[in-house]
């Protein structure tokens, strides 16, 4: 058995960042920026109102002052001439302000009659004016790699960026093997069960950033396994769940091997989910996962989401932890790491009673993965744990 | 002036939780649960073998104890006859337990030879069975309303739920207006600059579970802003950005007035923001934005947000808040809440300097907002603050 650093390290070499497309910046939320993209404008663009006021030379703004309006610049639309002695120009949010003017007097502060202001006493000593440049100046990088946020796409607007370079989306085939499963919808016969997995990691992946091809269910029989992988050549990462443990019905790795699977590992040191392996097989990483549905998940979060954030470029490969108060008493735990489904509240972490992996309700009511190390002695309430937020 | 409680109050008083849809649990994730849903099969729905090995009879299982193997039991495959004193079942991880076995002894704790099995001296005293029934019976419900996460899914498929029913997304139109914006990719005349908040609130709605409508720019006029807002008809929400102030070019409240907005409040005592306004305009809410790049995406995250978790019928509608370490000490605040662009690191929370609500490049790197209430006092480095993550 391998720890599972080693594992992760093991499975993290098998792949590497995918290539670049061009996607519309309506399309770029939640993708990738793949490489540094640079400001194509100034912003603002021109020295421009933060208010809505009056332009004039700040020299001249003395309580009482007596300015003439010589004209209107509003957003979008500016004033063509000068500002000069005691003369202003009616200004709005947005608005370039015009030349000779280095102050905007808000209308508050004003009195206005015909095409005469004059100034109040309590003018606020801000020039109410936001330098040309002082966001971003044209040629100023965006810096790859980044998952795009909202308010990155934002700003990539602002830089008029319309078309942004993000890393293609890796294409996942999931392939769930076995006998017993059928799938949603359908009918099982006595000894079946609902293929689950398979629909869980595909949401997982999806979310992480992949595109998902979900196969149909692979019978316990090298022809049946053999023809899914055919499907599943021109992907970029080949998930099989189940059929990967030592079992005589566990034909995965050899029907795998049998197509050319150069076999990274076989078992890791953790819990839930000792069965594992990995490799290439043809241009695509293959990863197989234990059937156990709570297993399935787990080994998802823990080797299949970094795999995928590597392939899409990304420098923070792992799920960050956290840490929290233990609001109860745990065991010592044996030789393997143990992710245990646990419920964070208020800072406070309880592992569930149940920890099977065949537990899906108990993983679906558990909003963190509670990380004991490999003989991590027994722990009391109140101790700090590692997290993993689900 | 309200504050942005009141203010928040008065927006989710405009909507109501939309109506339910059935999607395929293929496409669930991330959807709303709109009803309580049910189990329709009993998981596992027979007892099951945890392990490969052989299945016997528990009082049979002693050390070096002999048993004839009559048959195997398979994932998908159980074995058809009663297991009898004497007698064991080949069985594997997956299977139904035989009538008559209430033990599976792992295979590692047998040697055999031909058909017979002979005990070792170390038996595991676990029953490697999964009682049916152990996750969950038919029946069992999955309570709405919630967000479907994978292991939420991977649930939903092994109750074999293949359609679920969520809560329609809701339709957002969103309305950027004023002479000075052109669209990403156009080249801006000398006074304008690119409509940025609309990509960026776009993307803020769908993260939260909407569906976009990004409308046509509208120009400062009555005309173009009636015909915007007749595009937006037929949605759920309209959000504009812009134009929600009191300067003589700011029209929206006027022309949504004309078609019969009824407003709900105009100002709230926020920074950045403060201009906003809400109401009911037909069949749908409207939500008028700042204009200020900033201001707009932080009045998205504060007010819109919420709006559309109670569209979705969701009980959580805030973001909610975390408390952190202030590592650079404040000046005291002024008499309206700020919601101040910030990084937090390690737990410790630092706001940035320059906090002008036209700097999409702070915005962009900050990763928090600390929440300033209004007149908070001056706070030291060291200070427990409030804040909300972006």
């Amino acid at each position: 058995m391998i720890s599972v650093a080693e594992a992760l390290e093991d499975v993290l070499r098998l792949v590497s960042p995918l290539d670049v497309e061009e996607v519309p910046l309506r399309d770029a939320a939640g993708r990738v920026l793949a490489r540094d993209v640079r400001a194509l404008r100034t912003q603002p663009p021109f020295a421009a109102s933060s208010m809505d006021g009056y332009a004039l030379n700040r020299a001249e703004a003395e309580p009482d002052a007596l300015f003439k309006v010589i004209g209107e610049a509003a957003a979008g639309h500016g004033f063509d001439g000068s500002v000069r002695a005691g003369q202003a120009v009616r200004i709005f949010t947005g608005a370039p302000v015009p030349d000779g003017a280095d102050m905007v007097v808000i209308q508050e502060d004003v009195t206005r009659r015909g095409n005469l202001i004059t100034l109040g006493h309590g003018i606020d000593q801000k020039d109410n004016i936001r330098p040309a440049g002082g966001d971003f100046s044209a040629g100023d990088p965006f810096t790859a790699p980044a998952v795009l946020r909202p308010s990155d796409v934002a700003l990539l607007a602002a830089m008029n960026v319309d078309k942004v370079p993000v890393t293609h989306k890796p294409v996942v085939a999931i392939l769930a093997t076995g006998d017993e499963l059928v799938q949603p919808g359908e009918t099982p016969g006595p000894d079946q069960i609902i293929a689950s997995n398979s629909y869980g990691l595909a949401a997982m992946c999806e979310e992480t950033g992949a595109a998902v091809r979900l196969l149909p269910v692979a019978r316990d029989n090298a022809a049946s396994l053999t023809q899914a992988f055919t499907l599943a050549r021109d992907t970029d990462l080949i998930l099989t769940i189940g059929g990967a443990s030592v079992g005589d019905h566990d034909l995965v790795g050899q029907v795998a091997g049998d197509l050319g699977l150069e076999q990274s590992f076989y078992k890791v040191a953790m819990r839930p989910g000792k069965p594992l392996m990995a490799g290439r097989l043809g241009d695509a990483a293959m990863i197989g996962l234990p059937g156990n549905p709570v297993s399935a998940m787990v080994c998802g979060a823990i080797f299949v989401t970094p795999v995928l954030r590597r392939m899409l470029g990304l420098e923070q490969l792992h799920t960050p932890t956290k840490t929290a108060v233990l609001a109860d008493p745990l065991p010592a735990n044996g030789p393997r790491a143990h992710y245990m489904r646990a419920r964070l509240t208020d800072g406070q972490i309880r592992a569930a009673t149940r920890q099977d992996s065949s537990l899906l309700t108990v993983l679906a009511s558990a909003n963190a993965l509670l990380i004991r190390p490999p003989d991590d002695p027994a722990r009391a309430k109140g101790d700090v744990v590692t997290y993993m937020a689900l």
